[in-house]
């Protein structure tokens, strides 16, 4: 018998239960021997309360509840612990205390992950423990276990990911009812789909934690948070969402981006370009139809070529899917004594990477400028941006519009330009007297 | 050190071992051992002296060639035995020798797996050996493993696949260019995405033969061939392509369907509805986009809701993708001494599972009838449906065309009905004076 514990009944932790409930008979038989949740932890009683009666059928009415999550961690019977409180503290505690207690953990704490990887994955060796994570990433989507094994014959070169429900939410209705972004976040708040603090979602650090997931285990080295150039969705105007849409043809995504760049220099070394922000994508790329709290992850491999996943990128029961499927292969490994001999991601704990600076990746831009309605106007900005190496693809000028600050958008779609160089041209535009309001740069993405 | 041995140097084969060329590093750090490619075997001595002399450089340039399989399965440094050759016989017999020989496998017979799904695994399981498949459904989109273990969580409630690139493009062609079936076959034969011989592909063996895998996997036990109804895609005319798309919005594809459906009878079983048809589907399936030489496969879990997976279902890259990463967990395992203590996939080898006849399932219809141009005509027609407890959901005459036999078609799309009914009505009509021409009838899958 394999013995469970449980910290954090929220709404994963819940979805945990139910479905270890629904499906006992079914995932026993895939373990080969019985399963029980012993002890769930929670600090907040009145959720311990909730556990229905019938849920204590699952351990023959026998679950222990408990405030103190040592109880479970000192519990010499508990074979697996089950980390779904999220956040750093006491999370990083527990688990650090449960792998040092030899048990095996099954966690869906991305943000923890993200900052404490090397101590985690260090730590989880030496003890010869395993840790799962796959609902850290696109909650139910099994794209960790692909990327880490399912992929493993090949050399990354890509990884696209609309990897947060929220802000995916929230751009859905900004472009598909044109409101703007603090209505969109109240109705993604109504839904569901946004928590009361959404800051770790709208700011694009969620995406990021996952970023540093996947790029970690596809570089089999540690991708941190500050490697990753992050930028959220809330300075969006939904003008621009309107206007990428119906001059240009380009849905608006937040994405995270990890790409193996070649370098043009006599080296040709390999960096790595990872980061998150809004981008426009063509109407034809698969991400498109993405909406809503779905999430989709596209790797690129030098062998396989392009392959997708999409599926439900939150909710308790989706997520929940992910953690059980992680409880099922510890306890397949634990009732067969294989646990731990092989670490479950590969951690070259001392391989640098090289990374590649927001200034120097090579795209193409959306840009808006706001200016003066006079002649002359548009030659001095494609000017400059000429002086500055940036070739234009495509410029719309709309007719002046009711728009505060009062001014004449012109549009324009560049094509692919070295970032810092776009920079340096909107800051001379932005400084000249016939610019109205501070030009707008969004990168697009084919 | 792990050995390898490789039977069968085609396509797929040639790409194994190029994959093992360029990315040998990464792959031996995923490992954690050196990979060595002992010997390949193919009955073709002329591909074997294709092996160019900087592919020899893998084993130091040792590579043993051979055209005789047992030089691999007797070999006893041989730990791995990579079967690429397909078909029944002699890959079969190599398999079965290899396992009993205590070699862990990696396979892309699909044709083999649906045929001897209990023999191949209750073998494997006595020698406590391994078998990894997972280039035999999709080519190189890990969906095996996603279905096998991440969503292992999850009572399965369906699974939707188009799982033949053949006929996908061919599909394609027909739909893109209105063009008949024995030209887009020939245009798909020179793209490179049809055999000689396509019989296998067209007659939707090759997607049975996958859907088998995929719902032996999901249901534990072994869903046989003769359980799967299937029909191909030779028989469809390109006006019925046409009229779908353009009347009622519906795309042509070559689909896997399979269902766990609760009876509506007292008993409430589950019986398991299984099959491989062509069906319509609308153009807001996330499937309508997936083109050409693309694999998609939808999976619905109880818990997960819909995951979706897609890419090139074809070429022998992304099918070496798939055998490498099988190569290297199996050579992790047996450097760790893990192999095979635990078997890859649960089958329960006395679990009886209850088919869904296909005259039983209910779904929606498109049917053509071609008939004379008189009055009372649709009211016959309708009347027979009706009588037959079919529903009209939508329905168009057209005008007469220059079709072959000369005619009026009269194109329908019915409410949800059962299959046994529907072609109770279609015989009645057909045995109409008023109708000219067989009926035509596709399955709509929403």
């Amino acid at each position: 018998m394999i013995n469970l514990g449980l910290v954090g009944y929220g709404t994963v932790g819940s979805g945990v239960v139910k479905i270890l409930e629904t499906n006992l008979s079914l995932l026993e038989n895939k373990v080969g021997t019985k399963l029980n949740l012993k002890k769930i932890c929670d600090r907040d009683k009145k959720r311990l309360r909730n556990l229905s009666a019938h849920r204590f059928a699952l351990a023959g009415g026998k679950i222990v509840t408990t405030t103190n999550w040592e109880e479970i961690v000192n519990d010499p019977k508990i074979d697996i612990v089950i980390e779904l409180i999220g956040g750093y503290e006491p999370a990083r505690t527990i688990i650090l205390s449960a792998i040092k207690k030899k048990k095996h953990i099954a966690t869906a704490n991305k943000a923890l992950l993200a900052k404490h990887w090397d101590e985690i994955f260090t730590t989880a060796g030496k003890n010869k423990v395993l840790v799962y994570f796959e609902a850290s990433v696109g909650a139910g989507i099994p794209v960790v276990q692909a990327l880490n094994e399912g992929l493993a014959a090949n050399r990354i070169h890509s990884i696209l990911g609309i990897l947060n429900a929220t802000t995916n939410y929230i751009l859905t209705r900004m472009s598909k009812k044109n409101i703007d972004f603090p209505t969109a976040l109240k109705e993604t708040q109504k839904a569901g789909f946004a928590e009361a603090n959404p800051k770790l979602d709208i700011e694009g650090i969620d995406a990021a934690h996952k970023l540093s997931i996947l790029a970690s285990i596809a570089y089999s080295s540690w991708v941190k948070l500050e490697n990753i150039y992050t930028e959220g969705i809330s300075h969006l105007d939904q003008q621009d969402i309107k206007f990428a849409f119906e001059e240009f043809g380009y849905e608006t995504k937040l994405l995270g981006i990890c790409k193996e760049v070649i370098t043009s220099n006599p080296e040709r070394s390999r960096r790595i370009d990872v980061r998150v922000h809004p981008a426009l994508i063509p109407q034809e790329h698969p991400f498109a139809t993405v909406e809503n709290e779905y999430n989709a992850v596209l790797i690129k491999g030098d062998a396989v070529g392009d392959v997708m996943f999409y599926g439900k990128g939150a909710g308790g029961m989706s997520a929940a899917s992910a953690v059980v499927s992680d409880i099922i292969y510890l306890a397949r490994h634990i009732h067969n004594q294989t646990a731990g001999k092989i670490p479950y991601v590969t951690y070259q704990k001392g391989k640098k990477l090289s990374f590649l600076p927001i200034g120097e990746i090579e795209t193409a831009y959306y840009l808006r400028f706001t200016t003066v309605d006079r002649p002359g106007v548009l030659s001095k900005i494609s000017g400059i941006l000429g002086e500055n190496k940036v070739s234009i693809a495509s410029c719309f000028q709309k007719v002046p519009t009711t728009l505060r600050p009062r001014g004449v958008p012109i549009l324009m779609v560049t094509h692919k330009a070295k970032e810092k160089n776009i920079r340096q041209a909107i800051e001379e535009i932005d400084r000249l007297p016939i610019t109205r309001a501070k030009t707008v740069m969004l990168r697009i993405e084919e």
